[in-house]
């Protein structure tokens, strides 16, 4: 199959609801669960640190919000990590150093450039994981893809971004800068989790990050920053 | 009243559970929702923090659950204030400069410290405005003492400190220092939330920091620790 699946873009108001689904590559589901895990657990943390940075109580507590639904998403998929009868612990130790040195690389030095990061990157992963998990096992599939799919409130990170640079017009060259250099590390990453063993070539891979890169498009246009 | 009601030790495996009831003190509603609000979120901050800096994996989820259970107490708080058409952000803003010294002189070195930190200050805060909540207005009082009242999770503290120091016992002398300091700043700040307009005078607050007391004295036992 060489045509790619059209992409689902889906725009709820102002916000950025994007759905990429790749049938073609077969993640092996522990390896799988157990990133998926981490990942979420590294946005909570990551939201959670913004959050705790913002000053303007306006915006901190949603932020907080938005670190508790990725929480959530941490527990439902440790919960299918134990289904499985498999240790979270175990699981989620063997993405770790990986993520770790992302987050180091993708960390930013003011709160704008965090708050930026994590919706770029958390967003980007995000479609690659709810992407993957449609070539997931059929049972675990459907349960996973719910919990993904679920709203990640990182809306509030692109009101925040948005307020700042109406403040601020001058930041906003620094953020589109900082959000390509984003994306590059991030399609890095993005690459590293997608599987090589089943045969996904470079052919079936390029489409998925053709869309992965739509939709990151997508996200810096909401808030008036080019790509 | 001179005699203050007897406190109710209630010990539930080995956590610490413990419910001190101050009739006597009557604190304006509005500034009790505001600091009550305010420190749920930033006993969620430092959970989720300390769950960040914790690295095994056994542990860190867990306290950033115990983070997320901090997070719920204060949106149902802040659900409160705005039950009453008030404004949680300009509720919080009052309260924050003194939460926020406060932190900045708990925050710890080590992650020990830290966590040791939140498992006193806000063991001893929560216990504290549980207590000041039996004076609220009858409807107001049932409802935030039942949002208080709810299991904080943050026995995992315990178990990672007590962990910590069975492999490092030379850890205990130093945590139980610092755990010394930590009562007298932290009552420092409970003496600035206790109301002293209504008549609150330094013989009715007496009895009320003797219960707080104690109760901190039976956290550091349960570590293993002098307090």
């Amino acid at each position: 199959m060489q045509t790619p699946e059209r992409p689902r873009l889906r725009a709820r108001g102002e916000s950025v609801a994007v759905r990429v689904e790749f049938t073609d590559l077969h993640p092996e589901t522990s390896t799988y669960l157990g990133q998926a895990a981490y990942l979420q657990l590294s946005v909570f943390e990551m939201l959670a640190a913004i959050g705790s940075r913002i000053d303007d109580l306006v915006y901190s507590p949603d932020v907080a919000l938005a670190a508790a639904v990725a929480l959530r998403k941490h527990e439902a998929i440790t919960a299918e990590i134990r289904r499985r009868e498999e240790d979270p612990a175990v699981a989620m130790a063997e993405p770790r150093d990986a993520v770790r040195v992302f987050r180091s690389q993708t960390a930013g030095e003011t709160v704008e450039e965090s708050a930026l990061s994590v919706y770029v990157t958390a967003g980007l992963l995000d479609d690659l994981f709810l992407g993957l998990a449609s070539s997931l096992p059929s049972d675990i599939s459907r349960r996973v893809t719910a919990i993904l799919a679920e709203d990640n409130r990182r809306d509030v990170l692109r009101q925040y971004l948005q307020s700042r640079i109406h403040e601020t017009p001058s930041v906003a060259s620094g953020l589109a800068l900082w959000g390509r250099r984003l994306v590059g590390d991030t399609l890095l990453l993005a690459h590293s989790v997608v599987p090589d063993e089943n045969g996904a070539t470079e052919e079936r891979i390029e489409p998925v990050f053709t869309e992965l890169i739509a939709a990151h498009t997508r996200r810096m246009d909401s808030l008036g920053l080019t790509a």
